[in-house]
């Protein structure tokens, strides 16, 4: 099994309960009408949530996307760990999805959309290779309402990098998450059509601010990560400011009563 | 029955369901062993929450306190309406709250430290009136973490006007969401005997967008109302901004896509 990069970590944390809770109703309910879903999961990465997908509907099937192939041979592995095998991976553009209109019932992503240019194209080629009668569904986080308690300027810094990192790097949006209705109907939903909730990050227990400054830690300090990388490269950030931001989350996680909180947008849409 | 401010109005649709879903398991459990509970409702306001817990708990009884005597006569009105005779109203200082240490199994505040310049004495004296075994709980806003969609520069005018009154008008917090957690620890809870978590305000269907949006252009237009008053006479604001404020809000509410997001803190103290 491959080794994977620190980031991964805390991602692969994430499963349907805990990071498609807004779904989990309709796709039960869904499911109860025709076990046999197909559900595409696009932009999977390491594919934790696509396992998931496969674990929650075992008579059906999941196709799981990246555009990154050697991400998609992490989440091989994670999904042979999870025990499923009702699931396949394939490289794919979100913008040019390589199916046929109308061949899934649930087209899922999650922080995919956040990071892109057109997410409104990515959502009418989604809502394209869901069949009539399915689902599109999306959660996106909105970075600008992430807070922590107690800010210093160290996690300022941090904030103001990460975000640079989204918005200039990425070219994608830090306000995603209250975006997604606005979205849908660009993509050519109605507004009858789109059910719209907010979700949230908490990080508030010893163990989850430890995972969480854990992976942000390993990640700002990653030397061939993206992230330290990216910011390097463009002149974003410098290495002293990397080791006082990852100082800054170690502080953090051993002050009394910190505290992390971030919204995420959520969105079903009825095809 | 007394004519309610526009504010209680928007106020008013709060229950037990929508505003302290967090604490409802708790609840419930409690109940199942002991059904004649006594809740402590601190800062009740026009006591519509109040009301919700009084039929939750048909055999127990809800005292529900605020330091205006005057929305208590409203909220005596809200729980006739309801149908719910468990329940007393008493003027009272949440600093000083007129009860023996030790007398209510659940002493619940919503949207009450938040204004406060001394939330965590607030919160000391709340555990000193709950039994041992019993819980308070509490859940106040984030407002530095309210976003619109779309944003325009009269939203970003009435985000911070409100801001300021809550900050410098009212001296309480406008990040009072995210230090629930540390405030309770300040108040004398260890952190072993604290739950935290956040919840959302998600304003996205036509119908929640125009009850929002009525309520808030009602509490800006009002003349008697406390923002209003209160941010002219302290030069925060002229009657023109305040124009331009509620016309953003009508707009807003008319556009396609429009979204209204905003975190909460919550904590459960088991005392």
């Amino acid at each position: 099994m491959s080794h994977p990069p620190p980031q991964s970590i805390h991602h692969e944390m994430r499963n349907v309960e805990n990071s498609a809770a807004y779904l989990l109703p309709k796709l039960l309910a869904m499911k109860k009408s025709n076990p046999r879903l197909a559900i595409l999961d696009v932009g999977a990465g390491s594919g934790s949530i696509s396992a998931s997908f496969a674990k929650a509907i075992p008579e059906g099937r999941v196709t799981a996307t990246d555009k990154n192939k050697g991400i998609l041979l992490r989440a091989a592995a994670v999904a042979e760990l999870a025990g499923v095998s009702n699931i396949e991976f394939q490289e794919a553009d979100v913008f040019k999805l390589p199916f046929a209109d109308g061949t899934f019932d649930v087209t899922h992503c999650h922080q995919v959309l956040t990071h892109l240019k057109a997410p409104v194209d990515a959502l009418r080629e989604m809502l394209r290779v869901t069949k009539p009668g399915g689902i599109v569904a999306a959660r996106e986080g909105d970075y600008d309402t992430e807070c922590v308690w107690p800010n210093t300027p160290a996690l300022t810094k941090f904030h103001e990098f990460a975000a640079g990192c989204i918005n200039k790097l990425a070219g994608g949006s830090t306000s995603a998450g209250r975006q997604l209705l606005s979205w849908a109907l660009q993509a050519g939903a109605e507004e009858s059509q789109v059910t719209a909730s907010f979700g949230t990050w908490c990080y508030s227990t010893p163990a989850d601010k430890q995972g969480w400054t854990e992976g942000i830690v390993n990640t700002i300090r990653n030397k061939e990560g993206a992230l330290r990388k990216g910011g390097l490269a463009t002149g974003m950030t410098t290495e002293e400011d990397l080791e006082e931001m990852a100082k800054g989350w170690e502080e953090w996680n051993q002050t009394d009563g910190a505290t992390l909180g971030m919204l995420h947008g959520e969105v079903i849409i009825q095809k």
